[in-house]
């Protein structure tokens, strides 16, 4: 009979930790997450109230107002564009893009009701989906503002944290976020030579046999280990936050360098 | 003040009809479309009802029964798989992969109630979804069916229909179903001649100037073509069925020759 819950701590066998006490480095907050993820897509799914009483799932664009709602320009001859109508209470999702299991990837719900937009939601929305400009002109598209009042984000095995909506709104995007998944490729695939000293000397595993960079964003980068004790993961910090997209290089340089000096003096 | 409808009559301005009669073309019918799609991917939205009212949207993975019917396994750590215990309706979405605007592609809504899934049902979430196998044996995780009663297929613009349950149950996935975007795509980059002359000769579009294929399938393809006139579309079916996936290329071969016969006898 089935009694454990997944996740739990009997579920994490065979994990090794850190060897050497490392200083904590600095995460993204869930909400900074959540914000992060959804600005980098204009793709979601929509989930509405059916006259029927089911819960109606749909596919749309969406677009973003300054802090975060989600803008919708959807047709009443569509169910979706209907059911708004008569029930404002909805939520979109948003999935991370990328290659494998879509379940290990982020994703983030923003739930809350729609309200209708003004100009300033439509020009988001068409910004965002340039090719439904002019779509709005239409009787039968109305501009919707889903205002957010719960946020629920995954970041993939246990990453997850529910978010306020004054917390999302206060939140900006990660201005590396669209870079950061084809950096920590790049570090994979090129640079494991780098990421090995990086884990041994900075991330508290001198005993790592490879290293991985799972993910790299303003703050830092994540590192999956192996050790002859068990797969580990580290979290190492950049010297400061990076500010702007381009600024994943420097930073991992830079890392790199310290890397090689703590190797050199034996630490 | 906006007062027509997209997709209305007055909206399909410069599209060009065939100058020639063709025999119609057999098209896979909505049911089929969408047991072909929905067979072609293992990813899809929930949505589910959540406690305050709010219909939620949620990333799930999916296997199929027999039937069609989505199989769905979620942990009650999630909402969810809460909601789910709650309130059994529920719809999932599930779109078609590709490049470019995804509202331009394929997408279905299969609403109903779930129920819970038995062995075979869980079977058949394992073989879809490989990593996810043992995730069953923990005391969170409910495996549920859910129960087709309502079907919306939107292949794309202009292209939408709703299916009955009963139709939808009694269709069968296109076998081509995987291979068709491959195909259609291979046409039009290493074959632009040979559609030209399907269109010109076997398409009623005598004036075309270019041909693209948009999609092929068990029965034919689709073309999109340019004309003096403006733009044109032309079905044009093949021999006979295919029925299997590595069949379309036979069938886009005798197609060929019967497009270059028709065009060495005028037609």
């Amino acid at each position: 009979m089935a009694t454990q819950s997944h996740g739990s701590p009997e579920d994490q066998s065979a994990y090794a930790e850190p060897l050497r006490d490392v200083a904590p480095a600095p995460r993204r907050s869930a909400a900074e997450e959540a914000r992060t993820l959804v600005a980098q897509t204009t793709t979601a799914s929509l989930a509405t109230l059916s006259e029927d009483g089911t819960p109606w799932s749909s596919l749309v664009r969406i677009g973003l107002t300054a802090t975060g709602d989600p803008v919708l320009v959807v047709s009443t001859m569509a169910e979706h564009g209907r059911n708004l109508h008569r029930e404002a209470k909805a939520s979109v999702c948003v999935g991370e893009e990328g290659e494998g299991d879509p379940l290990d990837r982020g994703r983030v719900t923003l739930a809350g009701a729609v309200v209708p937009g003004d100009d300033a939601a439509l020009r988001a929305y068409e910004d965002a989906v340039p090719t439904a400009r002019g779509m709005a002109k239409y009787a039968d598209f109305d501009v919707w503002v889903l205002r957010v009042d719960r946020v629920r984000w995954v970041g993939g095995f246990a990453r997850m944290d529910s978010v306020t909506a004054a917390d999302y709104a206060a939140a900006a995007p990660d201005p590396t976020g669209a870079a950061g998944p084809g950096a920590a490729r790049h570090m994979t695939e090129d640079h494991a030579d780098a990421l090995l000293l990086m884990a041994r000397h900075l991330g508290g595993f001198p005993d790592a046999e490879t290293a991985r960079c799972l993910r790299c964003d303003r703050l830092g980068l994540d590192l999956a280990v192996t050790t002859p004790r068990g797969p580990g993961s580290a979290r190492i910090a950049w010297a400061q936050p990076v500010t702007q997209a381009g600024g994943l290089r420097a930073a991992a340089v830079e890392l790199t360098q310290r890397a090689r000096a703590a190797a050199g003096s034996g630490a």
